[in-house]
């Protein structure tokens, strides 16, 4: 799995990628026929929503489940990440599923995630990558993304933590940088069918809408870091930034489909 | 202004109609320009977000400013709601702006409006008619209104008083229902340039998400009801359900125009 030399320059310039497509039905399927199981654990891996009490995210996943200990290694993140950093030694910095359950999955401010990387875990650089994978649809009404392309070009941006709004305390940027940001090109929303991927890098300013529609709107996501760009504190539990830095190394393309015949 | 035959049968079957620049930029300037002041106003006819103090309604507008008293009485949505109705005896209902601030605009639950119409006000039937005009451009990302088509087609569906999601006490629908109407025809936008107008009944159901977006999302709405159908209970603040019940009579098409000019 390569990107083409267009996508590189799209990601250079937006901060971030929409692949279509990227993984099959029958993928996904498998991914989420364990998701249930996990989600109903009493875990602090698993964050609830403060109103609620439905699944908000549930980390840590690859030390908790087979299925997604492959899934942190396929090649099709894996490659594109190691191709956008040219470097293949990276290390697994974060496994979740977000899910953003119907009628009641709340708000993601906008933020950036060096803020939280560099804070929290005084990672050095922004150069983490962020692979989500589509579980369910991702329309307009079910609190897809937003992404402010182009927001990353000037660096990290002031950052205070928000501990109040949601139940996940939360790097988040000021309403005058939104503004200042959206001015020259807008929001992106980060629509597509259950399948697609999103790359988006440690500085771009992203954010998602509460979730008050009938349909679940689930997402994976493997945070990858250059090993040579650890973590150097450790304020977090494990699974918000796990302490491994073992190079992450890629299966086969057929990883998960061979994981569910077993 | 008459609605086409085409028109009628789609108001009939989705229980809604999105008009596209039924007003000018010109008139919306006009209807915009009194806005500022009217929100700053310290008065129980404006309802403030819980959170920020932001307004989040402004109501009576017809009785607390020259531009709107004509615009209650604008041919180009007056009209077409009498022929809906086919009654040209109409009383002024709810006069209002729905402001949905940039950043801190919050939701509206689920709901249909007849629901308040029944139960705090005693209308009888469900015949009032709600006249929107989108006074900001709506897109996904500022809140738009979201329309169940069909929804409205097996008439009152239960209801709930909620009166602690935002400053704004309404009666709800819940999640099944919600579930169930939307299980057809999914859910539609109605986003447009502003000037857009929605036209929409009683026991359509809608609802719409929060703004946290950089982009304010202003819509004018005006709810008109025939006189046969009055309300029979006076149970909220005049604002909220206007008693006069004279009919209202259309201005000629260049009200707004000349409102400006004086």
């Amino acid at each position: 799995m390569r990107l083409a030399p267009d996508q590189l320059d799209r990601f250079e310039r937006d901060g971030f990628l929409i692949l279509p497509a990227l993984f099959t039905a029958e993928e996904i399927g498998i991914l989420c026929a364990e998701l249930d199981r996990l989600s109903a654990e009493d875990s602090p891996q698993n964050f609830r929503e403060t109103k609620t009490g439905a699944l908000r995210t549930a980390m840590g996943l690859h030390l908790r489940n087979a299925v997604y200990a492959r899934m942190v290694r396929h090649p099709r993140l894996l490659e594109p990440a190691m191709q956008i950093l040219d470097d293949d030694q990276l290390y697994i910095q974060q496994v979740k599923v977000n899910a953003k359950t119907a009628y009641s999955g709340e708000v993601w401010q906008w933020h950036y995630d060096f803020a939280t990387h560099h804070n929290e875990d005084g990672v050095p650089e922004p150069l983490a990558l962020n692979l989500h994978v589509l579980l369910d649809d991702v329309t307009e009404f079910n609190g897809p993304l937003w992404f402010i392309p182009g927001s990353h070009k000037g660096g990290p941006v002031s950052a205070e933590l928000d501990t109040t709004t949601t139940s996940y305390p939360l790097w988040c940027v000021d309403n005058n940088t939104v503004a200042t940001l959206t001015a020259e090109d807008g929001i992106v929303s980060a629509k597509g069918p259950a399948g697609t991927a999103l790359i988006f890098g440690d500085c771009l300013l992203h954010g998602s809408p509460p979730n008050m529609s009938p349909w679940n709107r689930r997402i994976y996501s493997l945070i990858v870091n250059p090993i040579t760009n650890a973590y150097t504190k450790q304020s977090r539990p494990e699974h918000q930034h796990h302490r491994s830095l073992s190079p992450v190394t890629p299966l086969g393309d057929d990883c998960l489909l061979s994981a569910g015949a077993t």
